[in-house]
C-alpha cells in the first residue's frame, strides 16, 4: 500500500470520515484544523467510526489506522509533503476563497487541491489564485468512508492531469470518482435529488400520498433498486432491445406524466409543513441523531455486503 | 401460517414472482394462464428463482413451497374459494377489462380483484362491472418476490374494506404496501423515477456528464443512500432541525436549479441515442439476459441482508 501522504483541512463530520477513508487505505492522513479544541475532538469521534468497521468485519486493525491520521499543528505542516489536500471547512464562500488561498501560498506546487463543497464549484473560490491550475471540487456525499461516491468537478481552467491524478487517487482508495465535463450548479447529485424531491413535495401537496409512503416507496422500492443498476441501466434492463427501444415504448407516456406540472415553482409553505409534521410524528426532533446513527449502521451494513460479493 | 388460497392470473415474469411472494408465505396458488402451454413452462422458471431464493438462505424447503403453487385448468378454478385475485396479464386495456369481466362474473362476491398494471387505473378497465367495489390496483416493482414495495391504487369507488384487506394481506406475505390516496397517471413510483430521469437526460444532452457516470452517482451515492432512508427522510436527517430546517437552508438554492429548466419538453432523439450507444458500449443487447440475472442476484443479497438486520 502507498504511504503517500494526504493532508485533510477541516475536523467537521466530512474531514473526520475523509481521514478514514485515506487512512484505512494506507495513507498518512494530516489531519487540521484552524479550531485546536476541534481537532482534539476529532481524535475519539474517529474511533468511534472505525470500530462500527471493524465490528462489520471492514476493517482488521484499528489502532494502525488511527496512528495514520495525525494532528497537523499548522497548515503548513499539514500540507508539508502531501500529494493531495482534501479541504472540508464550512460551506461559505469567503472561508473557502481564504483557505484555498493559503493552501495554493503554502503547498509544494505539485500539491492537488481538492475541495469538498456542496455547492461552490472551484470558479467561486479558487479563480484569482496563481495555483489554480491544480484546484478542483471533489465532492463527497455523506458520510464518505460509508458512501463511496466522489463529485469530480474542474473549473473551466482545471489541469487535465490534476483531474486525472485525483480521480486516480480516490480508485485507489476504494471510492467511486465521476467526472464532470462542467461546471454546473448543483452538480450531478444535488440536481438528481432535487429533480425527485420537487416531484415528491408536488405528490403530497396534491394529496396522492401520505410523506411516509413516499418515503417508503423509494427505500422498498426505486431506491433499492437503484443501488443496484442506476437509472439508465434500470431502463435498459426493462426492454427487450434495450435504452432505446424502452424509450419508443414508454417516451410519449412519460412526458404526458412531466407536462401537467409545467414549469417549476418554489416549494409551498404548507407541504414543507405537513411533511415537517408527518416526519416529527414519527420522529421527534431529540431523536435524530439516534436515527443518523441507525442510517449508518444500515450503510455500513451495505459496505460490507458490497466488500464481498463479486462487484460488476 | 394461513392458507388461504390466492389466484395468480397470468404466468409471466410478473405472475410466477407473485407465485413465489403467496407460496413462501404458506398461502395455497393457483395458477392460471389462458395459454395453457405458458402455464406449463411456468414451473420450471419458479423452481430456478426458488433455487436462488434458498441458496441465499431467504427460504428452506423449496419442494413445499412449489407444492403450494397448482396449475389451475381454468379461471374458474383458480378463484374458486380464492380471498384474493392477482391478474397480471399483458398490459393493454382491452385484455384488463376482459380479464376483470370474467373474474368478476367468476369469483365470489368476497373476492379481491387486484390489478398488477403499472400504468392504467382500475377506473380504465372495472368501472363498469357490477363488483367494482371490490377491484384496485396492486402495482409491484419487479420482480415482487426480490422487491417489496406494492403500491395500492384504489379507484373512487373502490371499497376502503377492500384496499384494508389488500394492505393487510400484502403485509402478511412480507411485501410493503403503500396506499395512493387518489389515482393519478403513473401512480407513485412511475412519477418519481421520470422525474429523476427527465433530469439525467437533460445532464447529458447538456454535456455535463457521461451515461455511464450518471449512473454511478445513483448506484454508490444518491441511491445507495435511498435504500436506506427515503427522500423525505434524507433531507430530515441532514439539518440539524429537520425537514423544516433543512428546506429554509436549501429551498431557495434548489429553486434555482430547478427553474432553468422551464417546462418539460420531450426526450430528445439524440440524447436518446447517445445514452443508448453508451450502455451498448458496456453491454451488447445479446448480453442483457445474463445482466438481468446479475441484477436479481444482487437483489437477493440485499433481500437476505434486510431479513437478517434489525429492520425499522
Amino acid at each position: 500500500m502507498s504511504m503517500e501522504k494526504i493532508a485533510v483541512i477541516g475536523t467537521g463530520l466530512v474531514g473526520r470520515s475523509w481521514s478514514i477513508v485515506f487512512a484505512r487505505a494506507g495513507r498518512e492522513v494530516a489531519l487540521y484544523d484552524a479550531d485546536a479544541a476541534a481537532a482534539g475532538r476529532a481524535r475519539s469521534a474517529i474511533a468511534q467510526s472505525l470500530s462500527a468497521l471493524r465490528s462489520a468485519g471492514l476493517v482488521a486493525d484499528i489502532d494502525a489506522i488511527q496512528a495514520r491520521i495525525r494532528p497537523a499543528k499548522s497548515l503548513a505542516e499539514a500540507l508539508d509533503g502531501a500529494v493531495h489536500a482534501q479541504e472540508a471547512v464550512t460551506e461559505r464562500v469567503e472561508v473557502k476563497r481564504e483557505v484555498f488561498r493559503d493552501m495554493d501560498s503554502l503547498a509544494a506546487p505539485e500539491t492537488v487541491l481538492a475541495s469538498s463543497s456542496s455547492t461552490l464549484p472551484a470558479s467561486a473560490f479558487a479563480s484569482e489564485l496563481a495555483g489554480k491550475r491544480r484546484c478542483l471540487v471533489a465532492h463527497p456525499l455523506n458520510p464518505p468512508h460509508l458512501v463511496p461516491l466522489v463529485e469530480l468537478v474542474p473549473a473551466p481552467w482545471t489541469d487535465p492531469e490534476v483531474v486525472r491524478r485525483t480521480k486516480a487517487l480516490m480508485a485507489s482508495v476504494g471510492q467511486e470518482p465521476i467526472t464532470m465535463l462542467k461546471e454546473v450548479p448543483g452538480f450531478i447529485v444535488n440536481r438528481l435529488q432535487v429533480a425527485l424531491l420537487n416531484e415528491a413535495f408536488a405528490l403530497v401537496e396534491d394529496g396522492c400520498i401520505t410523506p411516509e409512503d413516499l418515503d417508503k416507496s423509494i427505500t422498498h422500492g426505486l431506491g433499492l433498486r437503484w443501488s443496484v443498476v442506476g437509472p439508465f441501466e434500470t431502463i435498459d434492463l426493462n426492454a427487450a432491445r434495450g435504452v432505446k427501444h424502452y424509450v419508443e415504448i414508454f417516451g410519449a407516456k412519460f412526458f404526458e406524466l412531466l407536462k401537467p406540472r409545467g414549469a417549476p415553482r418554489p416549494w409551498a409553505e404548507q407541504v414543507v409543513q405537513e411533511i415537517d409534521q408527518a416526519r416529527r410524528a414519527v420522529l421527534p426532533l431529540a431523536e435524530i441523531p439516534s436515527r443518523q446513527a441507525w442510517r449508518d449502521e444500515r450503510l455500513t451494513e451495505l459496505a460490507a455486503l458490497r466488500a464481498g460479493s463479486s462487484k460488476e
